[in-house]
């Protein structure tokens, strides 16, 4: 785990909070609210020593934390519980996101002006839960903005994040954009069920001229927004001039902060640059802002980042903020692989998420290039999950390798059924393996029998996986005709003719392994491998190993034959 | 940079070397040969300080090396140049495998007794050389094995490697392997002109009852295949028992050794285990006496490691085999995502190559389900690319980033098609944005015109990458007609209609994004970013910036109209 940060949410406490025991600043015990205080937010319930719902059903969700566990955490500022009381009313099933919690995944979407529509994004929305997304951001820009939003909170049981500004210049100039039209659109998104909303405050007038001194200047659309607004009205940005005004409009419907990072690199060129980290100094401070309004508070990270800068900009921030979880934008590793971005940008978010990061916004294969489709957010999804569940694995979070584990057994076990069941995408995983071999059998297509080391391996010596309950299987099976979800997975793939897929799908006569007059499928030799070989060895084998282990030889007549006890699961 | 090891190939000297300057040992200056010596390997010229054609090519290819260093780095083991003689002779173009050289992928293919043949094979090769595979590894295991081995070596003109153990036992038992057959056969491939050979002669007799403490035993065919042996035969490894015989036939047509992790981990769980260390110290002693045989070694690694165990391998292999290459299988750093585990491994392979491994071999989508097909060789050597250069990158290798700062600059300078010839697959970006917007204009469908970053942070400044010659655009085009790959692409995408794509192939008259009345893209608002607005903003502008920055608004008239000047690229 990565280190602590020094100081905490508990250094910033409102005004006319009292401690009466300096000592033991970081507990609720040592603490008095101000006369007729009302909790409003996680922060200040747990700053209160409260165990709200919430944080009950987080602990439920990760057993590896107990409630009072998550209430510590979410005090110190360096967990969100990110539930809009109004979302809560309707779909919302909490989560956190912290260093403490397992590493989160969000997925974008949203109709662009050019392309998309509020059912078409909602559809991207279950998508994207089936998929694994932890939370989702509505980014429309385009169609009918306040329906898409309202579909996504009445739909979703994942947290919904928005960028808020962009609803604020629909009809509007950017140059118009006033206290009051922020604090409006603020207000109306918060009392739509808005979960966490990024704001981007921490770009200044003063790190306008760092600007030019980049290759790709500012790539965040909020940042450049204002930015031009800064140059126009020659003024402070608004978000940072009315912060508190914005914190008392969250803090009333528990809407999280996302503190937006304006100036996030977009290339590896701009990366950790002086206007990068101009404006994570000032995304401390506003942290610190919000913590003293009782607000709970995201801090955002950046896009493009060579990987051995990412451990030192994870360091940064959780000096600089505090240990406000850092929710990060991949970082892609490399620029030059357009297309193939879910890809350069997971490698990033795994060290990110090792080295400290929170949550992990996902990339899909279309960035820089369009807008995502169903499968290109399956794709992102998927990536990020990887990346994730990777940097839980590294974390050492108790239970996270389980399921690894799980899955690793029944590959020895060489159990195709239970390998696919506990794998991530079961269908994808049937379909490659069906594509070559169209039985489940003690090899598989990369090797064949003779060359499986799995298989030879099983018969040296058998092991406690293989012979555990569950995994043993012992025998060749059939296995079921193709889904519809699997046929497609194949039609893409192009490897196969429309013919050979639905023979596949029936499970007609033919075999894609054909068997010889012996009734052996032709990738088996006489040589290696063969019963009688391993029979005569089995002794000697036996006497060579410590605790008795035996070689087993499986069945291979049945694995090749098929004629005496085919089954279909 | 990793950090040196302590010791060379220079305290591994050949009987009968004298070093005249105990002192300056890692200097050929310093040693006298044995009389009537004759050099065979790179190892060997660059022990007499000779720089060879092949290191002359070596640093040809690799601008940031002189062929002294190359030289240097060779004698020291730290390098390879993976060159049989015989296949100098055909098509081999030389390249080196270390840490002062770009990070090196392979790829493996190979028919197996299920699935492929010679032409599929060989076609293969083109397709992985043509996505930037660095070397081949030809792991046929079924059909003619010696003439898809000739063809290999014939038509490549990257090395190919090896695991001579396959033929060995094709028409044999394993445990009819001896000494003569292993040196007959090893003769016989190196006489073909294989450039490197994975021999698997670290796993021992005494490892085996390690074997059992695993989850998923021993997943290394020729490890399991030897481990067999053994346990027959109540003997040491015949590989390892013969290591000084098979050395003199590599050095005589000068193969390079890849010693074989038999022991490799098959998951998560297995990682880093006895086993795998046990074995590691062996591959020490395995590199020692083929240095002092003067045969050039690359040491192999792990496949399955969790995420923060990857630099702990680095430096263990570093220092146990002195910094002989490590070549790395993945690895993946999670178990649970068969069908992605191009990605699960490339992110391992990414960290391995930051923290010392040489050369990455590639796991494609099918790893664990199947025989690759040719677009998994494509998606795996992507992957793998990705990987490499990300960490070159990282280790700031000089140049490795200026392919990536190019694109940033054609980003920014809103060129797609520079974006895209810059790009590492330009037909698969073009495809994916136009499969959206058939346009080249000055945003993209992700946000739409109003939204673009880039754009807005273009009117808010212009910066040098945006006006350096060969960046800058200017104006709207129309691009070029899908070509046959593009249009395969997306039909695989199965997001447009056949009727889509087709119009978009020819670009006839429909426009995906159709004009209103006025001739402007539906996406563009009369409000944010119009050009009276822009024009009006630029004097304010040019003064809120130091040095005399211009507001530059694209014509963004001609971008939406398209009536006045259309061209195609």
């Amino acid at each position: 785990m990565p280190p602590l940060p020094q100081k905490t949410a508990w250094d910033f406490m409102p005004a006319g909070w009292t401690c009466t025991d300096e000592a033991n600043r970081a507990d609720a015990a040592s603490w008095r609210a101000p006369d007729g205080f009302e909790a409003s937010t996680q922060l200040e319930h747990a700053r209160l020593g409260t165990i709200t719902k919430q944080m009950e059903r987080v602990a439920e969700r990760e057993p590896h934390l107990s409630a009072a566990q998550v209430r510590d955490e979410v005090a110190a500022g360096r967990m969100v519980i990110p539930a809009n009381k109004n979302h809560l009313k309707t779909s919302l099933d909490p989560m956190a996101i912290g260093r403490a919690s397992k590493t989160k995944v969000n997925a974008n979407m949203g109709a662009s002006p050019v392309s998309s529509s509020i059912d078409e994004e909602v559809d991207k929305l279950r998508w994207a839960e089936k998929w694994g997304a932890d939370t989702v951001m509505d980014l429309s820009t385009g169609g009918d903005l306040d329906a898409t939003r309202v579909a996504m909170t009445t739909h979703s049981t994942v947290p919904i994040g928005t960028v808020p500004i962009y609803s604020m210049i629909i009809g509007r100039k950017i140059e118009d954009l006033d206290e009051e039209i922020i604090l409006d659109g603020i207000r109306a998104q918060a009392e739509q069920g808005v979960d966490y909303m990024t704001v981007h405050a921490g770009i200044l007038k003063s790190h306008l001229p760092l600007v030019k001194k980049r290759l790709i200047g500012l790539v965040s659309r909020g940042g450049s927004l204002l930015a031009k607004w800064m140059l126009v009205h020659q003024r402070e940005n608004p978000m940072n001039t009315s912060w508190e005004k914005i914190c008392g409009v969250l803090r009333e419907h528990d809407v999280t902060f996302s503190i937006g990072d304006g100036c996030r690199p977009g290339g590896l060129a701009d990366a950790t640059d002086e206007l990068q980290l101009a404006e994570l100094v000032e995304l401390g401070k506003l942290t610190e802002r919000a913590w003293r309004c009782g607000v709970q508070v995201m801090v955002e990270g950046p896009g493009h980042v060579p990987l051995d800068q990412i451990e030192f900009n994870m360091k940064a921030q959780r000096h600089l903020c505090h240990g406000a979880p850092f929710y990060v934008l991949g970082p892609l590793v490399t620029d030059m692989f357009p297309g193939y971005d879910h890809i350069t940008s997971c490698i990033g978010a795994t060290s990110a998420g090792y080295h400290g990061a929170s949550m992990l916004c996902y990339v899909t294969p279309k960035e820089h290039l369009g807008l995502p489709k169903k499968d290109d957010v399956k794709q992102g999804c998927v990536a990020y999950k990887i990346a994730a569940h990777a940097a839980d694995v590294a974390l050492g979070i108790p239970g996270t390798r389980d399921n690894d584990d799980e899955l690793t057994k029944a590959r020895a076990a060489l159990n195709w059924q239970k390998h696919f069941d506990l794998s991530f995408d079961p269908d994808l995983a049937r379909a490659y393996h069906d594509e070559d071999l169209d039985v489940d059998t003690d090899f598989c297509a990369m090797c064949g029998h003779d060359w499986c080391s799995v298989r030879i391996s099983k018969e040296i010596s058998e092991w406690d996986s293989g012979l555990a309950e569950g995994f043993d299987r012992g025998r060749t099976v059939k296995s079921a005709a193709l889904n519809e979800e699997q046929r497609r997975i194949l039609e893409q793939r192009g490897n196969l003719s429309p013919a050979e897929i639905h023979k596949l799908a029936a499970k007609a006569k033919g075999k894609l392994v054909p068997a010889d007059e012996d009734g052996r499928a032709r990738c088996h030799s006489d040589h290696v491998g063969d019963d009688e070989a391993a029979k005569s060895v089995a002794p000697k084998e036996a006497a060579a190993l410590a605790n008795g282990d035996r070689l087993v030889q499986l069945d291979t007549s049945e694995a090749h034959g098929l004629s005496k006890a085919d089954s279909v699961i």
